[in-house]
């Protein structure tokens, strides 16, 4: 997740606009950097009021207009960002250099695909620009942190949905026998959503065992879910701890031999031989 | 949050309250901070009793003349608080002089606004006198290890929280183009709060997705739930594991001024001077 | 908790039966808790098997003899715990002595207030004999570990609790003002119970927002609640932690002053004098 | 959960294939594994197609098929892993060589007993293939580190979901007999039900207080649910911690046996020799 190029191109205004649009030191290119939040930040409500029926009648036309030009907006910055980058290839198949290159697509698309029916699945294309949002990501080091966290305890937490998953699978089966169509479990994939929903404590409650048999059934789920909830906040707990201990350097003394010396010590704190 | 003058000012009767009302050392200012408290948790009583309809009925004049009783001693209270302060300016604008004034300003407000319409806007200001209740706070010292805690996993917990919102925002998306009007996606917003009482795993149940497409992301987006409720977890449990280890000793190098010696330090580790 | 009087009593017969009554050692003892344990679960299991209406309807009679059979069974158990022990005081007045009390009380008690509208009280104190079954606890050393980190925590569990309860009043208020009767915000003890239910993640469904200043408010107290969700949790991790560590003895080597020596260390690790 | 014989059986078609079925080090043995795993899912997908009413008229002839492919298929399996095992006895009672007897069995019973009424009873059993898909465990090593962890948390957690269901059974009797048939509370094990679903912030919502003293009954178990909720997570989170340190060195003293020296230990704590 590395922003792809850091060194700026050798060219006068090609260099300066570098700065700016990739540089987050200079008060320019931090300066645009906020403006460049905001803006998502607005086109994003632009999209979600639109939506609401009440909003969309009275604020139609205006909500359409300024959509267009954000999207007009993100393209110009598109452009500038391939014409100042020194690599590419490299930018546009980076992770930042595609999600801003959905961000604009989906309203291009809609103009070559008019018509009544496909109007929804425009709608569909062009909410995909929520994902510039992501972009707050990239100027934050604390998710770097989190991500190592997440990253070393993947295996781990990969492991443990397989078994949720499994249990979700079998349990869901088992309750699409003991409580058939009227409780609402219609299917062996509408159990398994049942099952994960009560696993998970979301408990929407559309769907609910009413026989004795299938509540008994879903208390054992239940208490399975809230006994392996644990599992997970764990996992993290145990790999943030760990991730936050002073490693204490080797270093050995040459006159004593004590070991655990901090890593800023320059004396034995047993002896005071120099290190 | 501290209280904001602890000296009391130079004076006989004054200085005397000030210690009741202000000091927690003295057997007068104990019992007067418990008998405040006591009030405060009534006057919330009888603003709670007075919104329920059947109790409003029968003892809805009782209860405002309680209401106004405690409004009176508070109102006392603040003026007391305001004449033996030492800086007036200093606790008027501290969190609690804050607290303090909106406890009362509703009741005052509300005779000076009459009508049968502006009295409901009356009792949404009159409820405010619950933040009162903040004051429970002051004398637990509790608090203010959870509140360390909670400060250094600050910028963590923002990170994950602007995660989990985004995830909401392209999820709630997504299920509004998926489900539609019928299972009551019926814009962005409301889809995007469907996505957070899944994540949070609240799960009302009054909008549930309905076509195995909605049921299958829905499962995704609780099953993300699932795996990131662990992190704020794991933040808060690594924070509060460190803060409970041993600190390093706080003494000082007297040749070098180095601190953070380890407890079983002899010498410095910085300049090797002997401890 | 423990068995007020562990010596038993001197006298032949009923120092025997102390020890299969109290004691724990002896095959008969051990024998003796089994049986108890599995005649407290049966009684327990008549008592809610008679709730049922189609069972009660059927084997209501059967039912209600195997009550009395219990309760007279329980009733000569606590008559010869009461002759058996050493102090009768001691006993009758610790925990588990109430609690065996009041596991046949309700029974006789049905008796004295005979009556159709009566029968319905007497079934509730009936219920009370549940507790029996936590003399489960008694016997399971794990718990107290439990409790001596629970009971470490306890003040900072406290705060919080009055905090998510604090939240839950100031937030119940406004929602209480922000939708009002008909989407089941009747009055301020009702959405406060509302707030609870959203910020433990229950979410029943039974009340919930409707208007769009509401559900982003409950949107706030669901992420509020995510992220606090973390600090009891947080709070008992860190005391397990900390209490499986093992406590380095503070034993200082007479020759080197190296401390931080394991309780079963005999000679010094670091210049191996004796300590 | 050791695969039961890892000692290819002296002979050479036998060995061969032995070292395909059972191995995971050759080219021939992973690829076996992971073919196999997909016919797991795919066996497991069409089961669960074939729940589905839409699907099941359109394609149910063609699923029934694909089912009694992936039987035979299975049952080969069966008898080549029986065949080519050294302990065959060691096998069919292993846990997997249940599992995979398991996942074969139910569609032979169903020729054996045809009919109408049956044929759902037939369903059920068929459903127990799903099983299968616990092979999935056998390869990932992770899995056992978590084992480890939740094995050594075993008692705890057994004491702590003893608790759970203790104040399970008490507080569902006392909501029995408070809120009664209307608001859903039919009988005890329905109230018990209740009170799970609440205590594990499941929250349905079939079943919901309406009185205001069930209601405060309700939040008591809320916040009861919500601190306990720590303690299994608490548990685990410490052994993962625990599990996660740096094992004290296995350096054996050699003048009197004696283990569990530190790092940084020059001399035997216990005699005092070198180490």
């Amino acid at each position: 997740m590395r922003i792809p190029s850091d060194r700026p191109p050798q060219g006068g205004l090609r260099a300066a606009i570098h700065e700016i649009v990739y540089g987050v030191d200079t008060p320019a290119g931090r300066a645009f950097d906020v403006l460049l939040l905001l803006a998502i930040l607005l086109s994003v409500a632009v999209v979600m009021l639109e939506s609401v029926p009440a909003i969309n009648e009275r604020h139609g036309a205006a909500l359409r207009i300024a959509e267009w030009a954000f999207t007009l907006l993100f393209t110009v910055e598109y452009a500038v960002r391939l014409w100042t980058v020194a690599h590419v290839r490299v930018y546009a198949l980076s992770f930042f250099g595609i999600v801003d290159l959905i961000a604009i697509l989906p309203a291009y698309l809609s103009v070559l695909a008019p018509g009544t029916q496909s109007l929804l699945v425009i709608r569909a294309l062009r909410l995909l620009r929520v994902f510039r949002v992501l972009k707050l990501v990239r100027h934050m080091r604390e998710a770097y942190g989190l991500l190592a966290a997440l990253q070393a305890a993947r295996p781990r937490i990969v492991v443990f949905l397989g078994g949720v998953l499994t249990a979700a699978v079998v349990f869901g089966a088992v309750m699409y026998l003991v409580e058939g169509d009227e409780a609402g479990f219609t299917s062996i994939p509408t159990s398994i959503y049942w099952a994960v929903v009560t696993m998970t404590t979301v408990g929407y409650g559309d769907i609910a065992p009413r026989t004795p048999l299938g509540q008994f059934l879903a208390l054992a789920l239940m208490i399975l879910g809230y006994a392996v909830i644990a599992v997970p906040t764990g996992i993290v707990s145990a790999e943030l701890t760990r991730a936050g201990r002073p490693a204490r350097s080797a270093r050995v003394c040459p006159s004593c031999a004590q070991k655990k010396h901090d890593p800023d010590a320059d004396f034995c704190k047993s002896c005071g031989a120099e290190l």
